[in-house]
């Protein structure tokens, strides 16, 4: 998972605007993909250089660039610089460390999000950071690593025809948000899934690695959260904006879109109550074993030390010669037998004591 | 009890509004129940294929068509498209993870909730997942399985006669609701009886399976707060709407059930608050019973450790003929009775310690 | 107390508004005193039937029916049906198990709250649920047991004359109500003083039967809460309300009623806090207690348990005529005496220890 | 510390407005301080009755009457009624267990709040409920006991001239309110040091007598944060009010005053968090210790009680003569070095143990 | 770090608006630096008095005067006087303890937060009160120590020319403001670290010192919470404000600013919330180590106490010559090697129980 904090050290005593990039240092190409169609015309390439999406700004097509890589900060300010996106949205591109948050501007709209997905080999969820920006007819998206998420987006792309829907920037970009959203649920389910297996698990027995996986769970939660609340205001404020770049009969898929973040973030709430309740049995049948350990170390100890001191005394070297009084037990006829009857009395009194205590 | 999460993986990809099932997989044919009436006359029927139903939209008496099954997506979609339903309601009718809410259009008001029930040989609460949309002058519910919480609403408008406040689609939409509504108190007052129970045990025999029982009572509510919270919302939506749909006259019962749904919430968070209570007394009595165990042997081992030294010195081999240094107390007259002395003395002092320690 | 739920399995399926009793089950009559007066004359008197009521909706006088039980639905049918109560008002009064609110139609208003008092020969809390009805110039009060929390309001309308204030239905239904919030008052002062003993109790002697207290008290904390906190609106609806009811100069007669209710509120609050402080020192000062247990134990078995083994070893058996590698101590002529040396050495350096560790 | 509740017995069943002092029992006269000035006149004087003061109600000059004690409610009535002040405002006056508020009425302007102080020669924390009213040209302060904390503002005003601010009611009004406020801080430092010495003491040593420490500090945060935050809202409500009795230049001041209540509660806050932080260290360092204690016991036990097995072993009395097969050890030439080596062979192997568990 | 609570004792009687410093002692002089340039020119003096600073206030050109050193209150009140500061803004400038706030007046904004770094030889984390006060060409700014979170501002105020932006006051203020945000990221980075490598080391080897930094940590996460909360507030307002002093062209700019101070609002409680995990786990930890101490106990006890008792049984002295009943095992030829096979069926037994109970 990303560091929680990353924008500090870089950027201190620059002026506010500065592009900097704060993630992790990456030093492949920035990949430039460019998606250009109408109605029925389709058209894929990769750019060779930024210059090569240039023409598209102005051409009555719908494209959809999409950046693959946040660390070239030169390459984003000369997009940046030809699509009219102002320093302070460009910042907030690249600065990885930022909360989701949407802005705009006359002839923009900028917004910022999460990405999450599992990698398939283990349970780690990766955490992205996403730029989208649309103008009349364009698309920008702004992701760090390459990926799939927004595959689906292409492929629907491709393959519905005519596109009626897809023949705004506007839906595009709703469609990318939807992808990205979508693929929450794929890490919520995985976390669903591992917080059962959990639960049923600890409730048959507990063990010490349980609490590793409730802390981790419980941590990736906490990132979870704070990649998602604050979506539910971008999308609100998506829904209410009153910029032509939104058309009214996008509003239906918004709304929808509004109630997915806000299914998102009733899940993760209540996954969070749910890993505290694992957390409270863990501890409790810890509790519970401890218990039990010292039942019955006290069970043993509690019968055998009388029982050792009863056969310390007759151990003893008393000198029976001198007096009557020395240990006249050692010398009686029944001696022995009578200290095993004794044995038993007492065993037998304590095991009474215990059933009577329901410790046995 | 359903999972939390369902809607994932197999929708992924797919244009929003695409009609997909996604709760447990069931094989037997949707049902489709038909029951059309006016003041006076009352019909019920069991429809054969969907285009049954199809003639009723248009009938001026009041139709109820009660749809049991949403695995059958392609039915779903036939009645959807006579309906005027649109894909995004559909959508949500189907997908059985989605919470409580909402929707209007001009011509219909779309609500989705949850229903609770109990099953009567065990103590398991099934979730299911429940649409209701209404229009002019017919009700269309959607159910997953078989049940008989919306019987007693057929019983009434059988019964009743003439039928006065049936007699608009609005009614009939909000005495099914309210019949479910009706319903979480059943669920309610069992796990309120569980509590009780509970509570009752927990206070004269803590045992380490009440820790599951507090668990799953936990858990229960988690899924019922999950289900009633955001009927709140749409209850007060539906009371504050100013759709035709809804007549004045209906505005007191929906005062009653927006009351009623409170109600529920209100219980559900005491009940939350009492089960923290229980799991409070379980640690509590876990930690006295265990500091009980401890004294026991405390006080076992402390008295007889010492006097168990005591027996070992006078077991010890030492030559006495050596020296008079050497256990002279083997050789005394009174030396065994003065053992005993030792002995009672050592006991009754701890005696008096543990006394004084509150211990015994 | 009351059941938490009451109100499910007896109403299932019967339309809203039909009247149910859900509460205890009761077979005594139920009792109606009805009292009537104007600023001078006083007259009070037992219904022997319902009928007997009827007269008084239109007479000039201002008229307070009280209604002692609420099982017979029959009599408050009846009742309801002279005075214009709607048939989901008629449902509200009788159902016991119903929150606070209030409920306004054109003639009348109507109030449900709940009273709270003390048995005086223990100190169980009994909740009874009230229901007043006004209109212009009667006052109808519904409870469920005969009791005196009201009497106190008869008293102060027989003692003033000239009844200035009295005059008016709604300063009358006021009066009622500020009669039962007083009472909350008096039911804390119960508590508080419970909660404050128990304080006392459990910092000088902490002990397991504290922790049922700690519960009830929390318990009982829940049940008042929840009969409180709705009150608060209901009263703050009071004062909002527009209906001739209510004149102006009854205005700040209900903001000071309000500010009860908050301070209600607010000590059942702080009561609430104070519990929860009251079981952690429960639980912590169990803790304290273990460890000294555990301190004591290990001291002595610390000590005692090495100088046992000293003690063994010089009982061991083997045989000093073969070999002068043989326990040879035994032979020594000081080596009892070095034994004990040993003993005390042994015992000082940990008891040295001990002191180091602050165990002593 | 006062106690919580206080209002209830004494008053059942008397009218609203009755006036009821509440408070402890005191018998002692009530006194009453009389300060009159304009801008550069200034007059103190005892009034020796009631009716001393009242010319002062329509004199130019401004007046501070200062009553010292509420028991005597014959005094307060008198006053009460020369002064126009309503019943109920004369009710609150002297129920010294109301809660903060605000009353405006044509004439004069009521606030009611609580003096905190702490008594020097221990920590105990003083309540004292206070009352202010005024009016154009006087301001009458209620208090329970003699105390200095107003007496700042006497010295203030004395010293003053010529008395630009102080000839207006409300500034003087005021700059009462104001001082108390202040007094609150003094009272939060107090309790801050105690918190930080706590703190510097539970990390170096917690004893269980720090137990009761935190629980008292939460006891007085609790009762400070019930007289606080409701001040909030009555210098909020002070602030906005539109009387002419707090002239336009007051505002600046009352936003001051506002932020110093503002800070008061934020404090507590703080304080809260921390004495919580306090006990969870308490809690954790108990734990903590106790699990030393089990080591030490643990490391004692496990080497010495194998040990001491074997020991008793080789003082076993089984016949060495009848068999070689009967403890041949006892006969071998080096059995007791043998002996030893084995003890030390364990001995050391459980001290490998015990270091590869970081016990030691 | 700074104390909490600080303005009491000096302060208590004084009227309001007097001007006392309440923070550290300090003796050095205060330093007053100020700048002043244009879009060109720029110019940086010490100034030697406060009457140095005096003329820039009615210059064309934009001066910031920076203060270091709030405890000569003199020279704060004589700046004051000129720049035309209300005695209540002097009081809140000096009054350390002061909570952030924006204040607004017909020539003036006054803008108070709090500063934090660290030490960069530890961890200490420094908190420090800041007044930034800005009429039409002018900026004050009050620090209480010489410190480098500034600087960058005059750096770059320095560096760029021509200087655009810089022309305003506002925005002058606006750089000094974010500059001081700028720096909270530096604080949470550290923090942020210091959390990871703990969260490390928990899970592999808690021990008790963890315990203090968790402690630590929580308190310093208590600090900045109280530093920073109030700040969303202040710039919120001063977005909001429709004072001349901010242009239009800021109102980015504040958004901007505003969107960090939520983040490093959002960033604390994430860090409270971690904080708290952390103490979970190592509670937890410590309490699975006192389990697994107590197995090692329990299975050493309770395999060698009942063998000690063994062996205990064939050290008596019963005299085997009076009665064939006396210990016959002792004369028995393979007497000895039975009891080494009844120790090692007991001890295979008891191996057998312990792995049973999943201790092994």
């Amino acid at each position: 998972m990303a560091r929680l904090v990353r924008r500090a050290k870089k950027k201190l005593g620059l002026k506010p605007g500065a592009v900097v990039y704060v993630g992790e240092k990456r030093t492949e190409p920035v990949e430039i993909t460019v998606i250009d169609y109408d109605q029925t015309e389709f058209r894929e390439m990769k750019a060779k250089s930024v210059e090569d999406c240039f023409p598209f700004r102005d051409s009555s097509t719908i494209t959809w660039i999409n950046v693959t890589g946040l660390h070239d900060v030169e390459v984003i300010e000369k997009l940046g610089a030809h699509f009219n996106l102002s320093s302070l949205v460009l910042e907030d591109i690249v600065n990885t460390g930022h909360r989701p948050k949407m802005e705009e501007t006359e002839s923009i709209l900028f917004i910022m999000l999460k990405m999450l997905y599992t990698k398939t080999e283990n349970h780690d969820i990766i955490s992205e950071h996403v730029g989208v920006v649309f103008g009349k007819n364009f698309v920008i998206s702004f992701q760090e690593k390459p990926g799939d998420v927004l595959d689906v987006v292409r492929e629907r792309i491709k393959r519905t025809v005519p596109r009626v829907r897809f023949t705004t920037a506007g839906y595009l970009a709703y469609a990318l948000i939807d992808a990205i959203v979508d693929h929450y649920f794929v890490v919520l389910e995985s976390i669903g899934e591992r917080v059962e297996s959990l639960e049923e698990e600890l409730i048959s027995n507990p063990v010490s690695r349980h609490l590793d996986t409730i802390h981790s769970l419980k941590r990736e939660l906490i990132y979870i959260r704070r990649a998602v609340w604050p979506l539910r205001e971008v999308v609100g404020g998506l829904e209410r904006t009153e910029t032509d770049l939104i058309s009214d009969d996008l509003s239906p898929y918004l709304r929808d879109l509004y109630e997915h973040t806000i299914q998102v973030i009733d899940t993760v709430e209540t996954f969070r109550d749910m890993v505290s309740g694992l957390l409270d049995i863990y501890l409790s049948s810890v509790s519970n074993r401890m218990n039990e350990v010292m039942k019955v170390l006290t069970i043993i100890a509690t019968i055998f030390i009388p029982l050792g001191f009863l056969a310390g005394v007759y151990g003893m070297n008393f000198d029976t010669s001198v007096s009557p009084f020395n240990l006249p037990e050692l010398g009686m006829r029944y001696g022995y037998p009578a200290f095993w009857l004794a044995v038993l009395i007492v065993g037998g009194g304590l095991f009474w004591f215990f059933r009577r205590k329901h410790w046995l």
